[in-house]
């Protein structure tokens, strides 16, 4: 059943693979520079690798007992559920991994980055910029690998079914392997989150307020940490969280075209490879845009944001051209609406990037009316940030209506009827994927911030001579404008991606009548009995919005995000006390540190935020994975689809929303020290820096952590769907 | 048709309004005391009616306007539209006038409770109990004379139908007389609580902060805007979102009854009566319970507490008795699961108002923690502030499920079948009826609060003797508890009335086919016709979980939220950042005014928050009222039901989270300000200052406003559902 066009996907894989330890090959030829910046640089990586060991400690048995428990609950559980335990674990691996390399290849740049930047800035861009293109290629490539390696081998086991089934059981299987992912991202995401700002803020409260001691001074024995942070935070936990995505996009869709083609089987094998193609060109694609981007000495900011921009936008061009003709080669009917879904993810994707970009930039007016508060007080800078950052949520919400209305009419030919939804559902589908097609790129762009950031960090500590700082500071200050609008970027492709996971949530309960019914060949009017019967119970008398179910499980869905996003934020508050604890004990009982006469005990900081995010991302972790199995036990799959829409929309706004109030005010606060409303050390800034702070766990933390949480719980809604559909109590 | 058991109705709003005069005679006989306590209250109250004054133009233009575009627009927009416009401007109409007694009673009432406060505790307490009484009588009377004016009108003009359809044609008329309730309430509650905090905000910035005088100093040149805002936010903004749950909630329940029972007459107008027969008698037993309410000279906190809740309890124990009654008389099958569902409504109201105790009290662990991070600074004030915000969302947001579910189960005897869906929905809406049935006595105090904390203000500006204020701060003490719990029971009402409404809206729909296909007679297989191609239209093709349109509609639903809260938490801050000037202004231009020789401008303040309240109020007005119909005509019947839902489910979380914050904000300053962590005028106290100050919006301004969002999306989306249904693009 294998079409020879599918070993695009395993070649595209290799060739990001490939590329993906070149740069890492090319990049390590490089020198770390002085003693001084080795040794900088040596702690950074051991702590980066301490708190990574440490959290795959904890990953590894959380991954052990679930494996466990689907075994041993395997009836009922899912669809053809022998498969979920090793589907589940090859996810958590292969995300675990690709975090691995993309964090080593991080933290093994920095110091060269500092180094390359002693000679010019084109070089150090380069190695900047393709240092986290490893990360990228990894993350693509390894998803890639492991949605191959599955087809493969289901295509080999599973028997043969009549009318289309044998797909439908293949990718329905398949996407349980979102599950792994899902899980390892969620304690990626949440233990990198808490970490980072635990170790920023602790540093920031005792070093920069109290002592009065700069940003990355060597003296400040939570230095380390919050570099390490930089690194576990937004290189691993970006990292986990697209590779996420970009794997439940693929396999979503393919659920969804195997369903929306179920009655031709020639045309159904092409739906389901349309994503997995896409994806495979634009990660081709996306090689080659990497290596466009570079610059001139003394570009400005201006034109180093436009190096980057050629490499994402060529990408962006060409993925648009090749999608089309991929599908025309696929001859599927109305190639050209499904097309246009393509188009309309990426616009989308682009369009939130955008308006994080405006809400959160001091070029525009946002971010500076908050400034301006500073002049009265704190609390108007609190007041204002919130403010903004609620209106701020409005339009990437309207932007994703817009893009899953065009994209359903468009893969549809403009009909709403219900004999064409799952077509349409299909089109959201591709829509997600279009969005995250040039991942490779884009996720080069995210994890080169976080390089730049500790490149800079590097020099300041190693003193290097200030024409070095101003390349580094370059770099660095362009990696703030990439890392908003690659959050932007984020949770666009998480809300888009749990979209399709929800329609493909559908299509596991039509499994599961499969299974419980055991006679999918019958027909009814034409239409398999089986569906008959599903879209009887599921559209017709139970996933109605009159339902009270359905209104307990959005009600449900909100409280969900509420709760997780306060938790998370009160885990940053103890987390950081603690740190704000361990520095002020170490300043005074050691006078020679801030004499910069002995160097502070930073390994004991790392351990402090390394113990602190493991402990504290126990209970959220939790909250995510229990919920929805409850809802199902008690409401049936009216309350999971109730739950998951109140959490998706919902859990969307507020990530949106703590995004970019963080973002805002992290720019009002560089804007006044950049000399307005009285510059540094001027009450306004004093505001402002307090604004920043409370900012942190927003845009760091709870925000991001959030984009998890709305696939997660989708995922661990499919994958215990049986016990929604056979065993709920109401 | 009017069975002779309805008279009960008028006869009780007679009653609560009969006794309201009486307690405002009472009141009014009492002395004001010395000239200057006269002075401070004539400011009080000419300032509260200008400011009255000023809203109830604008709101009379919008009401006119709205008026004509329903005259205008009438055919299609909704059932029988021909008395919706006659309808509308009746709600706003007694919503305004109750406003209008309510404040008027609560301004004439501050001075002479200082007054009495120079004598007796208990007289204090009594008197300003029944002045808030005066409130609380007047809202329910209102409301039951509105219903018992409309229902005999409309009993006499519209004619005899067929099949039930008369009484649903009626109730779903009259539900539209909610939208005018709806529409005044929005203006009160936004204006006044922009007013309410542009006024205190700016008094505190300049006043406390800048210029270190008390709070209610007559110095400060915004302290009468600052003691009016209590009354035009807290009395009016208050009574008039009580005044639409009040009525939504029982015109609502009449709908659904006149649905649930369609099939039989004798029972449906039974049905139809319990929900205003239950408010009638609730409203006669708060007149019992006001009548408790006394205390002993000397008495503590505790046994303040205590005499206001034997007030309520007693009432609601009564009326659980009285209900139980009231049902078995009206020979309603099943009618000990209906009452089960009243006491669901009941204890959900109490639970609610207990875990808003909970997280904003200073005798418990959250707000405790909340003072103590004010020891590291005002950054983590706030981040624990929100996290613990959240994270209180997550109970009512379980009683809310809980309660829906149970009054559910209850009234359809266990069974989820859809045939029994409209005997659960009205189920549901006797639930929130059940809630507010006490209205009569809970509103009184909520009302009280502002009154005793007006007489405080006066006693402390008019310089009155230690132990006269030591009495008005135990009575203003007990208001801010009050204020606490009222707000949980003003947002649980609200959310259980915005999902009765939802369900409502339903049978607007159901009523529009009705008209659209005038043949409501023609039976298919014992169904009447049009029933069976409702079910059709709405529960099976359309209102799904997986329609795009369903999606897009929460989507927006939740945006409409975020963009609501948004728009009016910056409005606080545009407004107040012009009283800070103006304070200013008038230090700087009269040295006299600090030394206390002259009397500041207190009229300019007043006038400067009625302008910023005006103003700033027309935009998340016309937001509110604005998004239904676009959605209705963009997206039809399902995106108005998933953005009802999303606002619902979001709305009510945000609340939650905007109220439980900013009440915990200020008690965690009010416990520093005890002794604790440092005490007064430590940096601890200054961070937890910054905390109240980011609270005030929060928990008097955005919060409360969305109370109204949630039943007025709904209420426009009933009163143009004729859009919705027959005019929609997709």
């Amino acid at each position: 059943m294998i079409n020879s066009i599918f070993f695009v996907v395993p070649l595209s894989s290799l060739i990001a693979l490939f590329f993906a330890w070149f740069f890492f090959k090319q990049m390590m030829k490089n020198s770390e520079g002085t003693d001084s910046m080795k040794r900088i640089a040596k702690h950074v990586r051991e702590g980066a690798s301490a708190y990574l060991n440490q959290q795959y400690k904890v990953v590894i048995v959380v991954f052990l007992i679930i494996a466990v428990i689907f075994s041993v609950l395997a009836y009922g559980l899912g669809v053809q559920n022998k498969w979920v335990p090793f589907a589940f674990l090859s996810g958590g691996f292969f995300s675990a991994l690709a975090g691995y390399f993309g964090m080593k290849a991080a933290t093994y740049a920095s110091a060269r980055v500092a180094n390359a930047c002693r000679t010019s800035l084109d070089g150090g861009l380069k190695l900047a910029f393709r240092s986290g293109a490893v990360m990228g290629l990894v993350v693509v490539g390894l998803v890639l690998l492991d949605i191959s390696l599955w087809f493969v081998i289901l295509n080999f086991f599973i028997e043969e079914m009549a009318s289309g089934y044998k797909l439908m059981t293949i990718t329905a299987i398949m996407l349980t392997f979102g599950m792994g992912a899902s899980t390892q991202a969620l304690f990626a995401r949440v233990g990198g989150g808490i970490y980072t700002k635990a170790a920023d803020v602790g540093a920031d409260l005792v070093g920069k307020i109290e002592e009065g001691i700069p940003e990355d001074d060597p003296r400040n024995p939570a230095v380390i940490a919050d570099n390490v942070g930089d690194n576990v935070g937004d290189v691993a936990g970006m990292g986990a969280d697209l590779f996420e995505s970009f794997a439940a996009s693929i396999l979503a869709t393919a659920l969804l075209g195997a369903a929306a083609f179920i009655d031709n089987e020639a045309l159904q094998i092409n739906a389901v490879l349309a994503p997995m193609l896409i994806a495979s060109i634009g990660t081709i694609i996306s090689v080659i845009g990497v290596f466009l981007v570079r610059t001139r000495e003394g570009a400005s900011q201006k034109e180093l944001l436009k190096s980057l921009g050629l490499g994402v936008n060529v990408s962006a061009s060409l993925i648009v051209v090749a999608s089309f003709f991929v599908l025309k080669f696929l001859n599927l009917p109305n190639y050209a609406g499904i097309w246009g879904a393509i188009v309309v993810g990426l616009i989308a994707g682009i369009a939130i990037g955008q308006s994080t970009e405006y809400f959160t930039a001091s070029a525009y007016k946002p971010t500076r009316i908050i400034s301006k508060c500073g002049q009265t007080g704190p609390a108007t800078v609190i007041i204002n940030g919130i403010g903004t950052g609620l209106i701020s949520a409005a339009i990437p919400l309207i932007i994703i209506v817009t893009a899953i209305t065009l994209a359903f009419l468009f893969a549809t030919g403009f009909n709403f009827d219900i004999a064409y939804l799952n077509k349409g559902l299909y089109g959201i589908g591709i829509a997600a994927v279009g969005l995250l097609s040039t991942l490779g790129i884009t996720l080069a762009t995210d994890a080169y911030g976080p390089i730049a950031d500790n490149a800079g960090g590097n020099a300041e500590m190693c003193g290097l001579g200030s024409e070095v700082r101003d390349r580094t500071d370059a770099l660095d200050s362009l990696g703030n404008t990439t890392a908003a609008t690659g959050k932007g970027f984020a949770i666009g492709s998480a809300a888009l991606t749990a979209l399709a996971l929800l329609a493909s949530y559908f299509e596991e309960v039509r499994m599961m009548f499969v299974k419980f019914l055991d006679r999918p060949q019958e027909l009814i009017n034409g239409i398999p009995a089986i569906d008959a019967e599903f879209i009887d119970f599921v559209y017709h008398y139970e996933v109605h919005l009159m339902n009270p179910k359905v209104i307990a499980g959005i009600l449900l869905g909100v409280m969900a995000v509420f709760l997780f996003s306060g938790i998370t934020m009160n885990a940053v508050g103890r987390a950081a006390q603690k740190m704000v604890d361990e520095v002020r004990r170490q300043f005074s009982s050691n006078s020679d540190i801030m004499k910069g006469k002995s160097e502070p005990d930073y390994a004991r900081c790392v351990e402090i935020s390394t113990k602190g995010a493991q402990k504290e991302m126990m209970l959220p972790s939790f909250i995510a994975l229990f919920i929805p199995v409850v809802v199902g036990i008690v409401f049936g799959v009216p309350g999971i689809a109730g739950l998951l829409l109140g959490t998706i929309s919902s859990g969307f706004a507020m990530a949106i929303f703590m995004a970019n109030a963080g973002g805002a005010w992290d720019n009002a606060k560089k804007y006044v020290e950049e000399g307005n409303y009285g510059g540094k050390g001027s009450e306004c800034h004093n505001a402002t820096v307090i604004g920043d702070t409370v900012g942190d766990p927003f845009k760091d933390t709870s925000g991001p952590s959030l984009n998890i949480l709305i696939k997660l719980m989708v995922m661990a809604s499919v994958v215990t769907v049986g016990v929604a559909v056979s065993y709920h109590l109401l």
